[in-house]
């Protein structure tokens, strides 16, 4: 008999292991951050013990949702300014408040936030990009959420970074700082092809690559960046981001609304993978991703939620259900997109997307333990005939009950257990009264 | 000072009345399930007391949502076949089903379960169309629920009424029996024009005008049923129901998808509403309502989640997100559908549907007191610059905390206040096993 850290035993395990095995009555054993075993809770009970046993007897056990695309310090801009044209939201509204407000402890308390709300959506990984990305490291791990962190690179002079340089040293020095740090990972990850000149987008990719970092940008989010970019470069973005030796298994693109066939065909031999944010689009008006042709072509896809203020939450189940449900109509096909394959979107082939396959997105022996128990006994998910149509057509965040990063329990029965929501409410409301008084100046 | 049964106080109030009122630190007094008061919290102190006060402190407060559509009685069936094309969906799946379990018994437990799940999604009124419907009618008002209810007329044999004239007598007989309850109306529900036989569509609006009840039925749901319709009567099926003097004040449409501008005008004319089904609509890959086009023809539109067997859950929340993010996307405008006008649709509008503004649909004096109540203090809904940005992109049922209706407080701190949910999940249960079984055989 082994002793371990934790168990969790009696739950309906859903593994997305790659035989999509279901263990009904189930258990896992978790140690050290990992997991040690998973079979049936009889057989389970017989090898490991624990002090720590956790009964998911009316529960579904998962991996953790993967939330492929955030800007998670921008929560306290959340709902700040809606239902208007995106230049006149970015100029009018959110870049002016950013200007103003985003500094090192805003950056940080906004993410601390995030990170707590994250939690509460069973999301145990993000990818993030945004300013100050070592105070979201900070907040991240403080919280216990694994995340990639980037600094947004822009090609002009920023209050905080004067050169894009700056900008991509910033991230290498956060590399190096928590390189011991088990839930943090930097990346390199230029803002767009729009706002990076080629030079800066080259040593952005080959400073990446001696560092062994990961590479994320955002891509073809609207039609105009795509006709600028034929305009100015004579081809799409994907060709020439192909050009300047950009692509390739390290990178991921988020959005990636308007790209064409041959576009997809070259991601997928690049090993390229998609982060698609699709209520964003939506609220919009950016457009549907052609998530047809990426399947068709092999493009690994996956799911996000952007950042608050263009959302405006951070529930990946939202995102399921809306895809999944949007591309059934555009394509005119109901069996289109079906919820095995959603769940799969946001768990494996996300961890796939950020080369993380081997650690995380599913219940496998030697992964992590990150791990989202979800509650059966609720009026709205009963009854149940199939567990992925459940997850992807009926439930919601709130079912999310028990949420477990890197062996760690998080939340605990819907209360998260190391974090006091009350005093992320009152600075909450003091960030709202700053940035309504600055609205109305 | 009068005394009255209940005082909401302290609240953040969202009348929807004509002028779209904002009472911060506002309260409410409910007597006789009306709404007898409404003003700041120290006008209202000043002149009532109650021997029940609700503190509103960290909370909207605002009239209960309307869904206009649903089958409520088919519970048991959610995610019971999904991701299908909808004959399979339909012929292999949910009419066997219906076929063979569909009884009182089933409508009445089905419809208990439903009332007490769309009381947690804040909803205070169903306008709900299936077969045992005074099962339903007393379903609802045990659970307090306020419902429209109809019996679906077909033109063709069930195993519970042998011809269509039995099921049209089956509503009027539950609209007497009905008569002195204040939460049921009962309504005259043809099912649809190619279930339906022009005579029986004619008998049908006939007898609903002779008792003074509602008419709703489905129309334009595909494209196929609006072919075939242009096949057999020559004239689109806004027309053909115009040519048969079916039209009026008192009737409203389910779906709506494929409704041309012609038609739209003349909804518009005859004072018909519609009740959009989104995610249903869009599941089933049946299309996009032209809600742009209502809204220029001055068609009343509303939402509706349709049952759950196609959707899969009761949340108008959800319907309030998808519909406007997807019509902003699908009108290349992201101004389109603005987060006031949506939750316009979901309380006032609908009342207008069904012609009860004088009753519901607002806060206001006179007004019965259907009103819910939504969390602020939740780490998804802080901060909140615009109360109505955050009802239809951010917030989900979770947040919805206290729910009355007709004055009467059906559930307070999220949990229902009469309901005992462990018995309906045994028998949620009870019948999955059931429906389990004969998919199976």
């Amino acid at each position: 008999m082994q002793h371990t850290d934790t168990i969790i035993k009696n739950g309906y395990i859903v593994t997305i292991n790659p035989e999509m095995d279901i263990i009904e009555n189930g258990a896992l054993a978790i140690d050290n951050g990992k997991i040690l075993a998973i079979g049936t809770t009889e057989e389970i009970e017989k090898n490991y013990s624990s002090n720590k046993v956790i009964d998911a007897s009316t529960k579904i056990v998962m991996p953790g949702f993967i939330n492929g695309h955030t800007h998670i310090a921008m929560t306290y801009l959340r709902g700040y300014a809606d239902d208007l044209l995106l230049h006149s939201w970015l100029q009018d509204y959110i870049w002016p408040a950013e200007a103003r407000f985003v500094k090192a402890k805003f950056v940080y308390d906004a993410s601390y936030h995030a990170c707590a709300e994250l939690i509460k959506n069973g999301i145990t990984m993000i990818n993030d990009m945004y300013f100050y990305s070592k105070e979201t490291a900070r907040a991240a791990t403080k919280a216990g959420m694994r995340a990639i962190l980037g600094e947004g690179i822009l090609d002009f002079p920023m209050a905080f970074h004067k050169t894009p340089e700056s900008m991509i040293n910033y991230a290498i020095e956060g590399h190096e700082e928590f390189k011991d740090n088990e839930l943090i990972d930097f990346a390199i990850t230029p803002h767009s092809i729009y706002t990076c000149s080629k030079k800066i987008l080259i040593t952005a990719a080959e400073k990446a690559r001696a560092y062994n970092m990961l590479i994320h940008t955002h891509l073809s989010e609207t039609k105009k960046e795509v006709d600028d970019c034929l305009e100015q470069h004579g081809v799409r973005p994907v060709q020439y981001l192909d050009s300047i030796g950009f692509l390739g298994k390290d990178v991921s693109l988020a959005h990636g609304v308007w790209i064409d066939n041959d576009e997809q065909k070259l991601l997928a031999e690049k090993g390229v993978g998609v982060n698609i944010c699709t209520e964003c689009n939506l609220k919009l008006s950016s457009g549907f991703a052609p998530i047809k042709g990426y399947k068709e072509n092999g493009v690994i896809i996956s799911l996000a939620t952007d950042g608050v203020a263009s959302n405006n939450n951070l529930s990946i189940l939202d995102e399921m259900d809306m895809t999944s449900k949007v591309h059934k109509a555009i394509n005119n096909d109901p069996t289109f997109l079906n919820a095995e394959e959603v769940v799969r979107m946001v768990t494996i082939d996300a961890a796939k997307i950020f080369n993380k396959e081997d650690k995380i997105g599913s219940l496998e022996v030697g992964k992590k333990a990150d791990i989202i128990l979800l509650e059966r006994n609720k009026l709205e998910n009963m009854p149940m005939y199939n567990v992925y149509s459940h997850l992807v057509y009926t439930m919601h965040s709130e079912s999310v009950q028990d949420v477990i990063i890197n062996g760690k329990v998080l939340m605990q029965d819907r209360k998260l257990v190391e974090i006091d929501e009350d005093e992320l409410f009152d600075k909450a409301r003091f960030y709202q009264k700053e940035l309504q008084e600055a609205k109305s100046d």
